[in-house]
C-alpha cells in the first residue's frame, strides 16, 4: 500500500505521497484517494467520477471546490495526476520516490516529480495557506492528460458547466519553467491539426505509364505546394505557424509496378490567426486540386490569454518569490489549457521541465516550497485578497 | 512422368510436351530433357550446363548448334523454357496442356503457351524444315529469363564466347504480337534503372521543428525536381524516356514526431539517348543538392537494332505468311535481348501476348503452325538460302 500523507504534511511529503501511487495514464483509484485525502480536510467538497470506455477510457476525474463568501471571486488550480510510462533505466524505482542530495540542493526523484505531481503538491500546500474567506478555490484534476484526453478535462468542464461552476481564472500546473523556476509561463499555445492525405491512382506496369495513373506523382506535387504555403509571419505573441510532413506511405515492394495509392500525413502547429477547421479546408482544397483527399484530426485550437491583469499578477507573484521576471511564451506542444480556455482565462505555470517524460525525472526540493508560495501569492492576488 | 514428344511430332505436340514439364523459374532438368530430345535427332550438338547458387541460381542453360557448310551464315533462335508461377484460378491445370475449341479456332491452354514454350516449339518445327546445308542454326535457351536472369542468358553468352560461337543474327521468341500474330516485332527495348533515394534528417518533436531536420521536406523537393526533368522528346524509334516514383517509405506512426529518415524508389525507362550510369549520375546530383543520396540498380541498357536488312527480311517473312505488315516497336519491358544485343543484331518476334503471365494462358493452335512457317522463312532468308 502506498502511504497517504497526513493533512499537515509538507510539500515534499505531499509530492512523495502522490508519486508513490503508480498512475500511468489513464489513472484511476489510488492516486485520487491520496488527493481526496489531502483536500477533504482542507474543507474542499470533492467530486470524483469515471468516464469513457476502452480504448480511450475509462478515465477518473476529480473536481474539488471550497466556496468562499457569497460573491467572492473564484480561482482554480488545474492539472493531472496521470503520468507517462516510466520506461527502463531508472536509478531508483520510478514509483518509489527518493530524495538524493546533489550539488545544487536535494532532488526528489520519481515519475511525475515535475509533470506534474510536484505542482499538485504545491497547489495543495498553497490552498492550505489560503484562508477560506479569501474566496472560492477549486481543483480541476484529471487522470488523462498524457493520453487521448478524450474523457479527461473535457468531462470535467462538462461537469462544471452542469454544476454552474465558473472560475474567474485558471492556473494549470504544467512544468513551464526552463532553466530556473519562474523563468517562463505560457499565456497561450499553438493549435495542432494532423491531416491525412490520400491519393488514389490506377495501378499498372511501370513500362506502360499511360495505362496507369501514378498517385505518387500527384502526392509529391501536392506536398510541394503545401510545404510552400506561407501560413503567416507570426504575431506579437506567436511564432509563425508551421507545417511538417510527418509520414509517407506507399508500401510497394514491386520495382516495376506503379502503385494504386499513396498517402501522407502532415502536422500543422498554428497560431491564433488560424482555426483547425480553416486550415483543414485550405489543405483539402489543395489536395483536391491534385486529385487527392484530406481528412483532418484537430488536436486543439490555438489560444491566447492576452497579457493583462491576470498575467501581470502571476508575473508579480513569481517575481516576489524568485526575483525572476518570467517570459510570457506560447511555445511548445499542447496541454489541457486548450480545453480550459473555453471556461476562463488560463495561464500555465509550473516546475522546470528538463526531466519531464524522461527517466530519472526529478524536481529540486526547494522548488516545491517555492512553487507553493508562488501559487499562494498568485491565488490571493487573483481573489483580490492581497497578501 | 511427363510425355516427351517424338522427333516427328507436330508443333502443337512439341508445345504440349514442353508445357507438360513444370518449369517455374528458375527451370532445370525435365524441360531441358524434353528440349534436348527434340534437338538431338535433328542433328544439333547440345550443350547443357548449370550455373549459379541461391538465391539467384542454380539455373540450367542449353546451347545447341547444327553447323552448316564451312563459311555459311549463322542464324540463332533464342528464348527461355522457364515460366512465371501459374497462380490460382485456372480452368484446367496449368501444367496439363489442354486444347479447347473456341469461336476463332482451337486454343491450347497451359502456363508458357505464349511465353514462350509455344514459340520454342515453333522454332524446333522450323529447324526441322531447314536443310543442314542452308547454314548454321543454333538455339540459345535459358532456364531463367523470368527471374533475376543473373545466371541465364548472360552465362550462355559467356559459353558462346568461349566456344567461338558468333551468330550473324538472333531472333528471340518473346510474345511480341498484340492482336494478331505478326502485327508487331521489337527492334529494341528501352533500358531500365531503379534508383533508391534516401534522405537522413534529425528526428524531433513536431512542435520544435527548429531542433529537428525533416527529411521528408527535402525528399519532396527532390522528387518534385526529378519528376519535372525533361529527359528527352523521344527518337524516331523510341518514345520519350519516363521517370516514375514507385515507392515512398517513412514508417513513422507518431503524429507529433518529425522522422529521422525518408526514402523513395524511382524507376526510369529510358531510350538509347541515355545510359543507366548517366541517368544514375544525374539523379545522384539532384539527390545531393537536396541533401540526399541515390543508389542505382541498372536492370538493362537501352538498345536498338536499327531498321535495315535484318528487320526487312523478318518483316517480309511475316508478310508472306500472314499478309500483315508488322509494326517495328521498341515498347514494353525488358527481355534477354538486352544481353544478346552485345553478341549480334537481335530482333524479338513471337506469339500474341494477351494472356502472358495471366491465368488461363493460351495460344491459338493455328498460330503455332503459322509461327513455325514464319521462323523457317526468316531463317532461310537470313542464311541467304531463300525459300
Amino acid at each position: 500500500m502506498s502511504q497517504i500523507a497526513s493533512a499537515a504534511a509538507s510539500v515534499i511529503d505531499l509530492a512523495q505521497a502522490l508519486i508513490a501511487c503508480p498512475s500511468v495514464t489513464p489513472a484511476q483509484g489510488l492516486v485520487f484517494d491520496c488527493l481526496e485525502a489531502q483536500l477533504a480536510p482542507l474543507g474542499f467538497a470533492v467530486t470524483r467520477f469515471v468516464r469513457g470506455e476502452a480504448p480511450d477510457g475509462p478515465v477518473e476525474n476529480l473536481y474539488a471546490v471550497r466556496r468562499g463568501p457569497e460573491g467572492s471571486r473564484h480561482f482554480a488550480f488545474a492539472g493531472h495526476v496521470d503520468v507517462v510510462p516510466p520506461g527502463d533505466g531508472w536509478t531508483s524505482a520510478p514509483f518509489a520516490p527518493e530524495v538524493r542530495s546533489a550539488p545544487g540542493g536535494d532532488l526528489l526523484y520519481g515519475r511525475g516529480a515535475v509533470d506534474m505531481k510536484g505542482s499538485i503538491a504545491a497547489m495543495i500546500a498553497a490552498a492550505r495557506e489560503i484562508p477560506a474567506e479569501a474566496g472560492t478555490l477549486s481543483f480541476i484534476i484529471t487522470g488523462d492528460e498524457e493520453g487521448p484526453a478524450r474523457y479527461g478535462t473535457v468531462a470535467l468542464i462538462e461537469h462544471m458547466r452542469e454544476a454552474g461552476e465558473v472560475p474567474d481564472v485558471i492556473v494549470v500546473g504544467e512544468p513551464t519553467s526552463v532553466n530556473r523556476l519562474g523563468d517562463m509561463m505560457k499565456i497561450g499555445r499553438r493549435g495542432s491539426v494532423n491531416i491525412f492525405l490520400t491519393v488514389e491512382g490506377v495501378q499498372g506496369h511501370v513500362a506502360y505509364p499511360h495505362l496507369a495513373d501514378n498517385p505518387i506523382t500527384k502526392l509529391v506535387a501536392m506536398l510541394a505546394e503545401l510545404k510552400a504555403l506561407a501560413l503567416d509571419d507570426g504575431t506579437d505573441w506567436f511564432q509563425p505557424s508551421n507545417l511538417e510532413v510527418t509520414d509517407l506511405t506507399v508500401g510497394n515492394p514491386a520495382h516495376n509496378v506503379i502503385p494504386a495509392r499513396a498517402e501522407a500525413r502532415i502536422s500543422i502547429r498554428f497560431n491564433d490567426t488560424h482555426t483547425g477547421a480553416g486550415l483543414a479546408e485550405r489543405v483539402s482544397a489543395i489536395a483536391a486540386k491534385h486529385g487527392g483527399t484530406a481528412r483532418a484530426l484537430i488536436s486543439g485550437e490555438a489560444f491566447l490569454t492576452p497579457p493583462g491583469p491576470f498575467s501581470t499578477l502571476l508575473a508579480e507573484a513569481i517575481r516576489a518569490e524568485t526575483g525572476i521576471d518570467p517570459e510570457l511564451s506560447t511555445s511548445g506542444g499542447t496541454s489541457d489549457a486548450r480545453f480550459l480556455k473555453d471556461v476562463a482565462p488560463v495561464i500555465e505555470f509550473g516546475l522546470c521541465n528538463a526531466t519531464m517524460h524522461k527517466r530519472d525525472e526529478a524536481v529540486a526540493v526547494d522548488d516545491l516550497d517555492l512553487l507553493a508560495r508562488i501559487y499562494r501569492r498568485a491565488a490571493l492576488a487573483a481573489l483580490g485578497a492581497g497578501q
